[in-house]
């Protein structure tokens, strides 16, 4: 079985390790290197200790691109040592915990620093990063980038430079469930509060156009940034990175991605999970409220998330005057085989709906 | 044969596919894909074809920064296509010319454009690109970067991305026997005089600080940057990216390696060769002269270039004042396999010798 999940793993996410920023060599030698699942979590933690020291030693040479970069790297293999590992919440914790320390360690150094914010919303410190084009002035469009199951507001670094370059400011956070949050809040039906609390903040920053704001989300995070449209007017364009219109599809779900549905709303048995999860996550008669300009991108390959999916957004939005479908004949999960294809391409379309540059 | 070709091929270059800039996704679905060396080819024709015309829609749509990496991507499938392929020169060539045309399109389309320049030397007119830091202004500091038996200066797009972050302006250009250049000149022993004509040639550029010129150049190409250093003193810093002291080795080489050192130096018997090759490349009474700071690394796993080479240099340079060796013991050829980690650190070290910032 261990095996087996292994193989899983690599067969649907090991192209996506190299799409966030692993290094193939790293991701080489692991498949070279692992046998078990079970070794998969202190191998990556392994190689985090491993970049963390080499970031700190950067640091005191004053290399401080290199320090953030191998920072983030330290942080992306904490990341992955956790990622889909939800048979063991110590562990998980503990990975959630180094990948966060790390990525504020990284953020102030990269070329385009990440500025740390806790946003109070409800009692709640929402946590996410905002970073600007450098050399940029003016009031700047802004994307909202948002992670879905297992991906972090950490996790879309490269994919937010795509968007500096363009122009485009970049806002992440974790919301319920995810990430740093998720020692907060678990999965909750109202995360678009916590969307609108952050373009709240958003809106008053000097360097931001409150009236070019977009918002994009990946896997589960592609439900959440129609959620976010659907109730907040504000937004002028929305990618769904990846299309989740609702858990209809739950009873026929694998480990481990099943597991982490009910994981991350709170639930250890992932029966018992399933009408909570179902109720929570359906897109019924939200998808229909979204105004703004719609982008969905959804690999016709994807074995994680059925294709039916996508016909079901289709059918809510079929009265949607702007709205872009592009199924990848090719394309896995997220089309995460085609990182170099469709993430600029996403990144152009924000970019041309907000009024930035490509 | 032709799989063992293939296999050896995957074993000491995929992660340096990758390294380079070919998506993930390509290459595992080349690995899926192709049993035969004989298919190698043709696969990486189609790809670059298909890159070509995502890139002509981009570019019909304004999506510039999109369409220039699109147009290197293209070309970079093209360049990987006429990769080790020595025995069907008719299919080489077209590769090359390929891969120049592509990249020609793509060069004033990056965010940080590639000037294109040809330096007219002997008869010759030597191909090359200049890249400048965005935004930046003043006289600055610049290196220039070659290639090496299979990389050109359309190869190094990445690498030279690295540097222009760091502040350093870059240089790459084709010297006998390389890439567009093979074309006028194959493989000779006066290539520093090649090097010196194009610095002659920057030193005159207004944007370019004549007194902080660097030299770097990987496999052949580490080979190549000492000795233009060895011959001209105006250069104040040398990294060799991958120690190739001497050719006393070539009777042990394996083909393809083998057999194109004897195609870029012209002859069609790869026997028949040994002799020029070993006359010509030989560091012995070169290497001594250096008086610039040197930076060597080598993976200690380098099957492609004995160890021996690097303990041939460290010799030749012992009484250098400001020589660094880095020898990753898990590093295979040039380090490709820890391309995250060794790249930045010598455009680290560049910087650092040129006065740019890190």
């Amino acid at each position: 079985m261990s095996r087996e999940i292994l193989d899983s793993v690599w067969r649907a996410s090991g192209i996506r390790l190299i799409g966030d920023g692993v290094p193939a060599g790293d991701v080489m030698a692991a498949q070279a290197s692992l046998t078990h699942w079970d070794e998969w979590f202190p191998y990556w933690t392994d190689l985090g200790d491993t970049y963390e020291r080499l970031a700190r030693e950067a640091l005191a040479r004053n290399r401080r691109q290199s320090a953030g970069e191998l920072f983030w790297h330290a942080c992306l293999s904490h990341h992955y040592a956790q990622f889909l590992w939800f048979h063991d919440s110590v562990r998980r914790d503990l990975g959630q915990m180094r990948k966060v320390a790390l990525y504020r360690e990284a953020a102030p150094l990269f070329a385009a620093p990440a500025i740390r914010f806790d946003v109070p919303f409800d009692g709640f410190a929402i946590p996410g990063y905002l970073r600007l084009p450098p050399g940029a002035s003016g009031s700047l469009p802004v994307v909202i980038v948002l992670g879905g199951l297992e991906s972090t507001k950490e996790e879309s670094y490269r994919f937010e430079n795509l968007c500096l370059t363009r122009g485009l400011a970049t806002c992440t956070f974790d919301g319920p469930g995810q990430g740093e949050m998720y020692f907060q809040a678990k999965l909750r039906p109202d995360f678009h509060r916590f969307t609108s609390a952050v373009l709240d903040w958003l809106e008053k920053r000097p360097e931001i156009a409150a009236d070019c704001i977009g918002i994009i989300g990946r896997s589960l995070g592609g439900f959440y940034a129609i959620h976010s449209a659907a109730h907040d007017p504000r937004f002028k364009a929305c990618v769904c990175w990846g299309v989740l219109f609702d858990l209809s599809y739950y009873d026929q779900m694998r480990d481990p991605a099943r597991r982490g549905f009910a994981f991350v709303a709170g639930y250890d048995d992932a029966e018992k999970a399933g009408p909570y999860l179902r109720d929570t996550l359906d897109l019924s008669g939200q998808a229909e409220r979204v105004r703004c300009p719609v982008y969905a991108l959804h690999g016709a390959q994807d074995v994680l998330i059925p294709a039916t999916q996508v016909d079901r957004l289709r059918k809510a939005m079929a009265a949607h005057a702007d709205m872009t479908f592009d199924i990848p004949e090719d394309g896995n999960h997220c089309c995460h085989n085609l990182y170099a294809v469709v993430r600029p391409r996403m990144a152009d379309w924000l970019a041309e709906r907000l009024g930035a540059r490509t």
